[in-house]
């Protein structure tokens, strides 16, 4: 065989060839796949008739072409359709999902359910795990003695139907399609596609059977979109999306520059939500909380003030019943670290820059977040912002507390710090951490 | 496993992932790679650490961003390391090879190999198989009753010492990185890279310890380049990297718009062959087989005119002398096709154009090529060219010959044929069939 006589047919019809070749060359080269081409391919994949290494060259293929709107919409549909849809239309209630593209100290999930179902929504919260320096729901909520993050179909929707909210795993029948392309891609480097990734969100969306969605697409050092066209772009993409299949979707693009809250960890993360249902979240997170839970009910219908449900307990007790009925105690004390170490402030100033990712690195490495899917993860570890930009700080002033049950972690999440902060004279302007909104 | 936590970590320093997933990461975004990183990722590749689906990740993401001159030394160094490197100093003679990038009727390595041989220089023509619309060398000597493509080191090597020249196949251990890597890239849409392709015949071309390489760029619609300035680049830098590796590596640009000669099989292009050689070869096919001999003996150092060689029967005496040393018999009858049809002229006129690329389809789907490299070919199908451009043909007048084991593949064969050929009032002008040289 010579390379210049195999290289020879350069089209379809030349050649009798398998179609998977055939489909990888026309989106290398540029040429729109149709719907047909491309249920056929997912499908042929998941039934091990299109190869690993076919597929993987599809997706670094579109990684490079993109895919238009048709080929999107028909990616995403045959990724829902590789497993089962669920019906929330027992729970009676209108239905509204949120979901967030990830950012450090993002703790909105554990307190937008319980708030927004506490105004008359129901929240189908699927949620997933953490992976490199952002954490993910499900393992701040197992940071509570007995919560069990996996429910079968029909608990999930008792829960609903009971308390208007549910965080939990979404089940293995909810679009397996994505779990096949998502280890491929994530050994692959074919994660960072915004088509790619818009289809795997929102097919999971689509499939769990909400009837509206609000999106978190964050921007910044902290956030997977470092810049505000990605992640409009993405966010774009994403509600057309939602739009074309009948799911009302909004997006919000907040900033993810410094970590949200104080807290950047499991543990740490539950009590500052806790904190926060009672009334006394740092303003940034109740910032964005409130600005999501708005937009949610705008889109279910419903005219309740979040702002007031916040303030009456009502959110509060809505996430204590949804916490008890999954197993967990509300009540019970959360882990301590066994070790602490402080960051001081090496000079007296305004604090004008507090790195987000710096930070979700650092508590990584405490070993709050994992390396890889199946890593466990430290319920007390992590790190606690003493202070935000925007405040004053003296010299030798504790910055940071970090927190983990091996001493020997402390040196690498040092190292991870790096130039995390910047003190200087004047105060830096806190900017709003809302930055824009695409409406479907 | 959510979609944006996952999607975090975006430099090799914040995951402690294998490495193989960072090198996919880094060439997509267009950072070059190290000789470090593709020796290990082509050694690991081979070890099976690195899985298909990384490899062809990576291939694609070379297609795209193609390589660096560094990287593609280092790229096709690796690949000569796979295997073992023949050393060719015993033959006492100049060595000096050629490689052709395929085109339909190409049967100069036929002619080309002993005609150098009788001038002087030695020839390890180390040859494949064809694949598609062009044939391949190996089998169309194998349509000589006896003649066995496969040799040991030692007896290619005494070949070359006793004629000055041997054509067969390349050995197992000579690349085995091109082996896996050829029949991955066939399947995932990642042929067509000029540096992938320039480090396959490259790293064969070192590998197999030629002093010299001239390599023939075919361009044109039977060629795998059809645009000069793709044919350029890639002849550019097969030269460079063969400069590179202390390799003499010369190129010449030739035409292939229609068939080389007039005959595109395998047994016909062996007759062709052995006529040429005794002095009746088409003019076109003498034109490039001199072109190229002369190159290969500039390069060898060697001074002796081919014309008189190939005029007096020294080269075709040498070439019976190889054919039989390899079991084949130069006076025995080759196979006759069992059925035979014409494609008359459908006009008097000029033949202005007959295509390269359609002639070769139709001799594939005759039964002279395959689809599959595992698949067999036919010694006698094939297609005869009983005019070429430049010529006039009467009505009526037989334009191309047909020939096939089995009627039934006459039907595919026309409708591969096509548009094949025009016929028109004006005589085009024939043009010369070598348009360029690439020097070292």
């Amino acid at each position: 065989m010579t390379e210049a006589a195999s290289a020879g047919p350069s089209t379809a019809s030349d050649r009798p060839v398998p179609a998977a070749v055939d489909l990888i060359r026309a989106k290398r080269d540029g040429v729109p796949l149709s719907a047909r081409d491309i249920d056929w391919v997912i499908g042929a994949y998941l039934r091990g008739e299109v190869a690993e290494e076919q597929m993987s060259a599809l997706l670094m293929a579109i990684y490079f072409r993109g895919l238009e709107p048709a080929e999107l919409r028909a990616w995403t549909g045959a990724m829902v359709e590789s497993g089962e849809r669920l019906d929330l239309s027992g729970t009676g209630l209108p239905t509204v999902d949120k979901h967030s593209t990830g950012g450090v100290g993002d703790k909105v999930s554990l307190i937008l359910a319980p708030l927004v179902a506490a105004c008359g929504a129901a929240v189908p919260q699927l949620s997933g795990r953490g992976l490199g320096h952002t954490g993910g729901t499900l393992d701040k909520l197992e940071s509570i003695p007995g919560w069990r993050a996996t429910l079968s179909n029909d608990e999930m929707l008792g829960m609903l139907r009971r308390f208007g909210c549910v965080i939990c795993a979404a089940g293995a029948g909810l679009v397996p399609a994505d779990r096949r392309l998502y280890a491929l891609r994530d050994v692959t480097g074919t994660v960072e596609s915004i088509p790619l990734i818009s289809s795997s969100i929102m097919s999971k969306k689509i499939a769990e059977g909400t009837g509206a969605l609000v999106l978190d697409v964050k921007v910044g050092t902290g956030a997977f979109m470092r810049r505000e066209e990605d992640a409009r772009l993405l966010a774009q993409t994403m509600v057309a999306l939602g739009t074309e299949y009948g799911l009302r979707t909004t997006a919000l693009l907040t900033r993810m520059d410094t970590p949200l809250g104080r807290a950047v960890g499991n543990a740490i993360e539950v009590e500052e939500s806790v904190a926060t249902l009672a009334g006394y979240g740092p303003s940034d997170l109740v910032e964005v909380v409130l600005a999501l839970a708005r937009q949610m009910l705008r889109l279910a219908g419903v005219t309740a003030d979040p702002e007031a449900v916040l303030a009456n307990g009502q959110a509060l007790a809505r996430y204590r019943d949804m916490i008890a009925a999954q197993g967990g105690d509300p009540d019970a004390p959360l882990a301590v670290a066994r070790h602490i170490r402080t960051v001081p402030a090496p000079a007296a100033g305004w604090l004008r820059r507090l790195d987000a990712r710096a930070v979700g690195n650092a508590a990584w490495r405490l070993g709050a977040g994992r390396a890889r899917k199946e890593d466990p993860v430290s319920a007390a570890a992590g790190v606690l912002c003493l202070a935000k930009p925007g405040d004053w700080v003296q010299e030798g002033e504790p910055l940071l507390e970090l927190r983990a049950d091996d001493e020997f972690r402390f040196g690498a999440a040092l190292a991870a710090l790096g130039d995390a902060f910047e003190i200087g004279p004047d105060r830096a302007e806190v900017p709003a951490l809302v930055i824009g909104q695409v409406a479907g």
